[in-house]
């Protein structure tokens, strides 16, 4: 995990990983929400609405912006103020390994506050989901 | 779970539901996401941050956005395009039960895409999370 303060964060400055979608994910989300939505769990209903297989939840994919934020940009210290999503493509299982990219694109030293413009790119290199975050840095 | 068509949904139109936040919701989503910040599973380091307890993962509490749009607004037919989530208050398992609440404030009949207002209050009814959502309806 980076321990970034807010003096070390730099515009400019990236962070990337890598997550595989599985099943077992999917299954833990929909315990966790109780969103029974048929077109992330029942195939023939995510064919009939014209999908190749069924759709990750959006906000399954934009969970790992919490990871994003709390363990690479800046790690530890960590506090996320605000996050704005745009779903680019549905996404699927076989769209992995997913590519999490964040970028320093703004400081705000009155609130030790910075703002990530992300990214998250399909195996294909494809941007399925774009947005920004505001993020807290808690170094004190 | 509802199934409102594009046609049924109108300005003004309000769901709500309640959810338990649990420690194996937290155990989960940490599972999911690989986020393993201190701040949400380790008490001394939050306490240490001058939090009263660990603070839930703030994608954990916007998950419920899923279900709000999936289950209840449109529920069947959902679609999300776009999430905007401002965090007012750090969330705590005790602040349970949430209420998860939204409304249509606009339309978008070329899109048949509609924006749900909401705002995730906590036991107190203290506003801990607010935003916005457009959300596209899968009706034909």
């Amino acid at each position: 995990m980076n321990n970034y303060k807010y003096e070390d964060i730099k515009i400019g400055m990236i962070e990337q990983f890598n997550v595989n979608l599985t099943e077992n994910m999917v299954d833990d989300f929909c315990k966790i929400t109780g969103d029974i939505n048929p077109l992330h769990i029942d195939l023939a209903y995510a064919k009939s609405k014209g999908f190749k297989e069924k759709v990750v939840y959006g906000m399954l994919t934009s969970s790992f912006l919490s990871t994003l934020a709390g363990v690479y940009l800046p790690g530890k210290y960590s506090l996320i103020h605000e996050v704005d999503i745009l779903y680019k493509k549905p996404v699927f299982i076989s769209d992995s390994p997913l590519t999490i990219r964040g970028e320093v694109v703004e400081k705000n030293d009155l609130f030790k506050q910075f703002t990530i413009k992300f990214d998250i790119l399909n195996k294909e290199n494809k941007k399925v989901v774009r947005g920004t975050m505001k993020v807290g840095v808690l170094d004190e």
